[in-house]
């Protein structure tokens, strides 16, 4: 696992979610090999996203249209294969916060059993220039309050 | 063959498509009982239908905002399992015109052999009141255009 | 309403089914017009169909390798739009029973809404002939239980 | 782009690729942002990665049964949206080769702009015992055969 290039400590890790959105998998979403493809996961992070950052108050319908949050880059570690009719639970966490943009990481559960992690930048933009959005006090409070309550989240920001 | 409601005569059907799509069948589109999952049968026929309508003229870049071509139903019949790396063609043709609507038929064809038929019927609308507009003269000409030349396509219209 | 070939009494139809499943709409399912996308439907009822032969006893993880359920055709009528966020339920029943097939229906509702209906046919086959077999007097039974205690019913068998 | 952890020299990574497959952008596969969901992205990874091995000789329908390659991880860099539409080009080249295991990159290209870079580790398996298996030199030969003509692989080695 000390392959992870973005877990430094993989116990300590775990430890740090506490919002999920179960998860149930859905048959189109095997491929011939007999489990999931591995283009699903992907799939499901996106949903576990927007109900975090919904969850939050990140992101909501008041929104006004000339600011948004998009995906920068996205990356998956697969540690074991789901299996259709798997019952899965998809956790989210912020890890870190900068100017612009923000780190979620991804712990995906099967039973006691993480099967995939997974870690990705958003970027708060404004949607008609195009162009990153400083995140306002009450946006990073709002991501903040969802780690500060672990001792070594410091380190991240 | 004869169970399938929307065809007649199936040696005369077959031939009477002329426009085709090639389909590239996608690795995440097969499913754990090894071919291709039931579902992805209308991923192709939604390419080839948009393909379709754009050679036809039928709908456009150009087209107001306020029109638009929606679908109404849609029907497919399995004759034989796809897998992945077929090369296959889907053939649209237009089989009746109404006052606001019109029937599409699809035959998926690898090799010599028909894998699938489908149907569906398209509706012209409003797409701003959301009720059904009259499709124009000229629209009209375009979507027979692809018909009219095969002698049996009177009766549908 | 009156067109769908499949339904005689909409408002007879309607209150036959009983089982269902919870359905979450994902992100990925939309499409550029805003909405689900018109494949994702079919997505639904495959799980709302594995769900449910599984809860009749029709289908089993101690089926025999030479046994199995597949599907012959699929028809579905859009009658409203669904957009992400919507909770929706897919409703199933077996409509009719056949020597070695059968027909069940859907019925897709968004709070006291029909927003699609669909039928489609699956035929019960020996996987290594490819040829259908003949259902078993239990089989029959386990499905037509699920309607039997509907009057109109009879009409189909 | 100097945040792309997998590329040290942006216009020397570019150079790097030969294969591609040609994709075309199904309508399923953008969503109601307007433009191409980025789940699918790894769609056509997983495309351009089967037909790049395929061409190397690397995979083959031949394999035995107690081998095949599966994905370990995989990472994307969303650089500029991708709209339906659009043809677009995969790149694949192998990155780095180790005893059991190899990375791959990919570019993608709309005209003459890079849209999307990524990279992910496909490890060697014995199916059966579900452990990484040793690289034959013939593997290996044939994943070096694609990038040793480019002078700063070697760093890589």
């Amino acid at each position: 696992m000390s392959r992870i290039s973005y877990i430094e400590d993989f116990s300590a890790w775990e430890k740090e979610f506490s919002f999920y959105v179960p998860i149930s998998v859905r048959f189109s979403e095997t491929d011939m090999y007999g489990h999931v493809n591995n283009v699903s996961p992907f799939i499901y992070f996106e949903e576990a996203r927007i109900a975090y950052l919904n969850s939050l108050g990140v992101i909501s319908k008041d929104m006004r249209q000339t600011e948004g949050v998009i995906v920068s880059d996205l990356q998956c570690n697969y540690l074991k294969e789901i299996y259709f009719g798997d019952d899965i639970r998809v956790y989210v966490k912020t890890a870190s916060v900068g100017t612009t943009s923000f780190d979620i990481h991804y712990k995906v559960v099967r039973e006691e059993e993480v099967v995939l992690t997974a870690r990705g930048r958003l970027v708060y933009i404004d949607t008609e220039k195009k162009v990153p959005r400083k995140l306002s006090d009450e946006m990073k409070q709002k991501l903040l309050s969802d780690i500060l309550h672990f001792d070594n989240v410091a380190a991240n920001l």
